[in-house]
């Protein structure tokens, strides 16, 4: 998908023009740059752009949104791996940033991409009441109500265990669910559309958001290894809940179509023709990492 | 001091209405609220409040820039304290978060007393402009140029020795004095004072935070264990760079001296009688804690 590309090369100028302007200390730098530069497939970002596309809106105008999210994203992922978290020494064929630096290293690279990602958020071209209002929604979407509320509870579901897709959705759509369902509102917010259109694409966000978990969690029975970056079946091996766990591959891939059907919904009832949500959505269900 | 413990009432009251708000799982509110409730001295807020009190301006005016202050000062505690960093167990004569918790759990808790320490400051009452602007210097102060990389660097001449006055000071002008400043700073915007006063404001801020320092250096090696809440000559032990190390203590006391006399020149300088200010920095100086 070309127009994919493009996002993902948008969002990258972004963040190197904003991380040549940072000042930090050389290690620091090396640290934050190793971890945004890993790659990805910078879905967050893409929404925004997504949503600016749809409406005419020119991309650069979510530039330091998307940048700031993707910081925000980068850092969670850094302290996810951790040896206390997670416990990952690998992530998208490559050392963990703890791996590569060092622990101490990595939780400082982590809060530095934390925030300096409001730094970031703050150079969008707009009034200050849209500052505001974005910077207000990526708090709380990113906090303790959110994705790190989100991944604490996660933590305790592995130890504890979690038996319902119902807790599970709650789950995800904290720890990952809320940027994404950001990064849509953003490009609504930035576009200044109306209510209306507001609200379905923070609906369109919530359910594409259960549809990439579930797709993450097939993935991890069906993929190629060498595809999506990690061994297949890892998460078989550990206590951690999924979709094809919970509901069986036969159900998890019924969940996933459901999901779409309503992001689908959403997307035909904005005010305009959102061929970009479309392509996005259509990306997050069909890859194969 | 009665003024200091009003401030320091002021600012627990609007941290504890914030976090009655803020939506979190019960386990990350209660490792937020461990470490924000273990006291301190309240410095960065009491900074603040200082200044508004100045200004005769209300110091409910302060309330939601002092309440993230100190939530961006207990979280950087939290991570510093976590044993890829500093490993300290006990902090004001109680185990440390990750002691009481988990590291998992004191991670986490440090990230989002960061990330919803910016939803606290947005509560402020200001125009959009004004909660720009601080965000803007919060940031910037608590980031990858300040606190962050100050913490950075601190560690690395922990390994690789610093060897002069002048590096320790950019060290903790960073690591401690950033966010001392833009307390100072922040009084000002939110007390709409003139830019010359913010300069001298500014300037009072980072002699009374180098003062700090060195009068914490000085109570490690003359102090008393009891009230320091640490053993006394523990930066002695390991290879920690302290002004009494680099100048000996008299050198040391003259160089607190000498900063006083700078941060006196800022209050002088100033078109309001300061006298908060100077009994702040009285404080400072003569703490035995």
């Amino acid at each position: 998908m070309i127009v994919l590309t493009e996002w993902k090369t948008q969002v990258e100028q972004a963040l190197e023009t904003f991380m040549n302007r940072l000042e930090a200390p050389d290690r620091l730098r090396e640290a934050m740059l190793y971890s945004l530069d890993a790659g990805g497939k910078r879905v967050r970002p893409a929404l925004i752009y997504a949503v600016l596309d749809a409406y005419g809106v020119d991309r650069k105008t979510g530039d330091a949104t998307a940048a700031a999210l993707e910081m925000i994203h980068t850092y969670s992922l850094i302290h996810d791996d951790l040896p206390a978290m997670d416990d990952d020494d690998m992530r998208r064929g490559r050392p963990t940033n703890h791996i590569e630096f060092d622990e101490a290293t990595a939780i400082l690279a982590g809060d530095a991409l934390l925030t300096n990602a409001f730094t970031c958020l703050l150079e969008t071209m707009a009034a200050a009441e849209v500052k505001v209002k974005l910077l207000e929604r990526l708090a709380a979407a990113a906090g303790a109500a959110g994705m790190v509320g989100g991944q604490l509870d996660d933590m305790l579901g592995e130890r504890g265990g979690i038996s319902d897709a119902e807790e599970l959705e709650s789950i995800h759509r904290r720890k990952t669910g809320a940027l994404l369902i950001f990064a849509v509102e953003a490009g609504g917010i930035l576009a200044g559309v109306a209510d209306e259109d507001l609200e379905q694409l923070k609906r369109y966000g919530r359910h594409l958001g259960i549809a990439f978990q579930i797709q993450d969690d097939i993935l991890d029975v069906t993929g190629d290894a060498d595809k999506i970056g990690k061994p297949v079946g890892s998460d078989e091996g550990n206590d951690k809940a999924t979709y094809p766990k919970l509901l069986g591959l036969d159900g998890a891939k019924r969940a996933l179509a459901a999901q779409v059907t309503a992001a689908n919904e959403a997307i035909e009832a904005l005010s305009v023709e959102a061929t970009p949500l479309k392509d996005l959505l259509d990306f997050v269900v069909k890859r194969d990492h």
